[in-house]
């Protein structure tokens, strides 16, 4: 078992190794005590891990209650942390207990809202079941639910009070969900680990799955270290985000958030001016399971990114690469973008 | 102009004076800087000053963009945060913009936990319009909406930027407002100011109304900066909520939050064995037309109090006075608070 320690105003451990699903009511009594734990999953994950995780717990000691919401991003809205909230209400948690957010990057964004506001705040245990949400989501605290505006709009920052990753979930997951979060395991190795980016690049990746999930959570703990509030350096792990999330609402989410950033990646690249990055960006892709090609033309992207939240007024910050392992902050005039999404996805299309 | 400093994680001014309101763009603008400001109150306030403070808003130089929600504490629910947040992403408000809280607790507490919530926080200034938000729910940071299991079980924490109560308003206020405040004054009174405890036992009290504003204020204000999160000592200003919360929802929030806590007041010093601050508080009752009778029983006042959030599994902390100016907290077993209610209740009505 590794332990990844995340040092923010709130510290907490990130446990990451095999087996860990059914030890985690000893590893959470440790870490946060005994007292009310209300498990909060989706449909989906509920009958896949529920009661594996609930008799876990109980033997450790804890009283459980449990909760689930129908699995799909659709259902990140409001209305379902509303559910969420008067069930923990009708139950009678206090601000003593703890939430126990089950799942992938729905249910722990869901959940650990819930976590955020319910009494103004209670703590909350992430038990991430996809790899996207063990190497991206279970860290950092950003909480949050999808407005029809636009997605996580609505939200908080909230870190919890340990993290359990069992890397046995990850090895049996299919493999759709497996290149979901292997986009983001790319986009760590574009920001800071050039040995993990060569990993990624070959197709026997999967066997080094434990230390990829380490490295990854230490690079994200090292940025959000640095700033928990996501006021500056931390706009780095947005790398290739604000491209791929245009892709990702163009395709009206049929396009899977790992594989808008997997090509949202290469395009930052090419918009770079990165040729080279781009083909071995590319290749990564294709190892993992990942597309290689945008599906949409620059001036479609940049209007649908022009509602991003990142944006500031009339500017946009960009995440450029300048080389692997190494990017940069570029702030750009919003007229711009346009002529950025043309450079990048020209770039892409002839390293294809 | 009297300034509070209010001196939590992130510092801010609570400025107190006549004719504020249309000085707000001015006074905003030094504690902000300029930018895109979003008003969000309710119809009523809307409708009495709504035009005043958009005007000197845009005097001073900001954008300026305007919503309200039916009034009524039945609106302070998870709805009416989803519609203003709707409403601040379609006019594509960016983290560096400001909302505007104008008006009395619930579009505070409402508009509050917008600003807390909305792109995870935004900054927000708080204009009350009635005394009760003047010296309670607008300074401390605590926002929220009600569930249906219970008030303000799902909230935040976040501070304001700037605090602006013009103190003409709450000298046009109807009797009925008047009195909501002056419940909680009367609470600061005995928490910590006998001089002001007595100024609120004499009809004169509202000629003394800046002076009184300022000083609730700075009581709050050294409790909050000893205990911003709510884990301690900030308890005490609950003094009289726990049985004044209980009478409110008997009443099915017929009798008005001030009212509740008047009684509730009255009954903590019964409680806590205190015949003749009892009679002193029912003094300072009537000379603010607050109400001195109880109208429910003790049995039924502790059950509806079990579900109060503030209750730790099997116990209660009670806020019960020790003198006028002193008060305690004691944590007490949930069997026993029948008792506190009966015994607070038979002096109330012995002292009547």
């Amino acid at each position: 078992m590794t332990n990844v320690h995340i040092d923010t105003s709130h510290p907490y451990d990130v446990l990451i190794g095999p087996g860990l699903l059914d030890e985690a009511g000893a590893l959470m009594k440790q870490a946060v005590g005994l007292c009310t734990a209300a498990i909060v999953t989706d449909s989906t994950v509920d009958r896949l891990y529920g009661d594996r995780l609930e008799s876990s717990l109980r033997a450790a000691g804890y009283e459980t209650v449990r909760t689930y919401f129908p699995a799909g991003e659709q259902h990140k809205r409001l209305g379902t942390l509303e559910a969420i909230l008067e069930f923990l209400a009708e139950r009678h948690l206090t601000r003593t207990d703890v939430i126990v957010a089950l799942g992938g990057g729905v249910p722990g964004d869901v959940a650990g809202f819930a976590a955020a506001v319910y009494a103004r705040g209670i703590r909350f245990v992430q038990v991430p079941t996809t790899l996207l949400a063990a190497v991206d989501s279970s860290v950092g605290g950003k909480t949050a639910v999808d407005l029809a505006a636009g997605k996580n709009l609505a939200g908080a920052f909230h870190q919890p009070s340990l993290v359990i990753t069992d890397t046995d979930i990850m090895r049996d997951l299919p493999e759709a969900l497996l290149a979901d979060g292997a986009a983001e395991i790319i986009k760590y190795g574009v920001l800071s680990d050039p040995e993990m980016f060569e990993w990624m690049r070959n197709e026997g990746w999967k066997t080094k799955l434990d230390e990829i999930i380490s490295r990854s959570v230490q690079i994200k703990r090292d940025f959000v270290n640095r700033d928990e509030f996501d006021t500056g350096l931390r706009q780095q792990l947005n790398l290739g985000h604000t491209f791929g999330h245009a892709i990702e609402k163009c395709s009206g989410f049929r396009l899977s958030h790992g594989q808008s950033v997997a090509i949202g990646t290469a395009i930052a690249a090419g918009a770079a001016g990165l040729e080279e990055m781009v083909g071995a960006i590319l290749d990564a892709n294709r190892a993992c399971g990942l597309p290689v090609d945008v599906p949409y033309d620059a001036t479609t992207l940049a209007a649908s990114a022009m509602n991003d939240k990142k944006r500031k007024g009339a500017s946009i910050t960009l995440v450029l690469p300048e080389r692997i392992g190494l990017c940069r902050l570029e702030t750009i005039d919003i007229s711009l973008l346009e002529d950025a999404f043309t450079r990048g996805i020209a770039m892409v299309e002839a390293a294809r």
